[in-house]
């Protein structure tokens, strides 16, 4: 069984042992696998169009035989030309895809070299530290949202891992247009902003620190998230320039991680 | 195997095929099921409590032998007098469950009789119209937002089902807390909200749709939210008062329809 690609006729990739296969269940059920080998997986077209578009290191692209005619026309022929095209059978597809309606297209990516959080930071930019966060849907949506209010970067500090596919998925291909800061150290996160003059603002819950809606978030600042369920630990807001709450009128004072994330990115942009 | 409560020995029941068991996963598995039975199944510790709280119609609680030693008795002694209470095997609660980490407690429930929309609004209320919203986890989130920042009410029109496991879950227990009218027609929305003087906002991606951010929502108004994917059809957001948008600043005009819903109840909270 083959498959006319570029004047070349391509093999059906048809057994889950085959090596470019193999590579990429492993990738895509392993954190350690990715963390080894500095790649991870992509699935679905739009998210795939994106990570072209946006110049992401994509490696290998499996097409199902189904998905190859509806989608590889529209993938960008110029942008293609350092990318392995691999055909696989629908009944592969189905088998190592992720998702209940699978498109049958799938990626394997670099994952980018980590920037330097101390020569990149901009000392007049907004930016976000996770600290600790641990669901990976929350880290994909707050990802996705900074990405539409325009915040400078995310910077993440013990959280949970980047490029599970559960994140990237959840970012809606965000991943690869906000500026991104994996994995920093805590006490590195403050050096760097001292160093550049970043106020800190610690979000916690407390009616008595400072309310977020008269908060001017004047000049270069960044909000500092918690963990879920237990918020961020003392040591860490009290070396922030400021403790900063979301004041609730309603029956309870707790929001998703996520959407209480959202609603500050939503007002730090719009000061 | 019997178990002591409340100075009588209980049966543990351990088959799947018990008549209490087989309407439990009836109810959780099945729309349909709950429609008809006007009934609805819970699971977990906090939800459970905070439904009989709540004064919620609780009709049955299942223990597992190790969840009844660990959570019986913090369970308000004087609310469960209407409770049937049970005990279940822990192998069956592991069955039964749909959570990866069973807390090994379930109720099942009544559906609340639906409130009258045109009897129950508040002309000076603050509501969230979702009409054809379709992800139980958006559902979910936006009823628990709208318990923190004090919406008057979340009203459901043509959206996804209310009662499954899914939706309740997400909402963390606010589901009982926060006013919810299920399956409105649209247009008795909009002549409700005529009739008591209630402005509606249509929430639409549009660059020349009103700011967000300016908006006043003065007096009783209303926020209509649509579609994941599609947003509001036009003939609903025509009827509406005013059309309202999320100003991105960021490279996308896209939010998911949870975070966006959540920052406008966030911003119509605030005036």
């Amino acid at each position: 069984m083959s498959i006319r690609e570029s004047g070349v006729f391509l093999d059906v990739i048809t057994s889950k042992e085959n090596p470019s296969i193999k590579l990429y269940t492993k990738l895509s059920g392993s954190k350690k696998e990715r963390k080894n080998s500095r790649m991870y997986v992509l699935e679905g077209f739009r998210l795939i169009q994106d990570a072209i578009k946006e110049n992401s290191a994509v490696r290998q692209i499996f097409f199902t035989e189904s998905a190859y005619d509806k989608y590889y026309s529209e993938l960008s022929q110029v942008d293609l030309k350092e990318v392995k095209v691999l055909i696989i059978s629908n009944e592969l597809g189905i088998r190592i895809s992720c998702t209940e309606k699978p498109q049958g297209i799938f990626a394997v990516c670099d994952i980018p070299e980590p920037e330097s959080l101390e020569k990149s930071l901009d000392a007049k930019g907004k930016y976000v530290v996770l600290h600790q966060l641990q669901d990976p849907g929350n880290l994909g949506m707050i990802i996705r949202t900074a990405d539409a209010v325009g915040v400078d970067g995310v910077i993440l500090s013990e959280s949970c891992e980047l490029y599970s596919p559960k994140v990237i998925r959840s970012t809606m291909g965000s991943v690869f247009r906000v500026k991104i800061f994996e994995n920093c150290d805590i006490d590195n996160i403050f050096r760097c902003f001292d160093k550049h003059g970043i106020k800190s603002y610690a979000a916690v819950v407390d009616k008595n620190a400072d309310d977020l809606r008269t908060c001017d978030f004047d000049g270069g600042c960044a909000v500092i998230i918690g963990n879920e369920g237990n918020g961020l630990p003392s040591d860490v807001s009290e070396r922030c320039t400021k403790r900063i709450t979301i004041k609730m009128t309603g029956h309870i004072n707790s929001l998703n991680a996520a959407m209480a994330t959202g609603i500050i990115m939503w007002e730090m942009s719009g000061k």
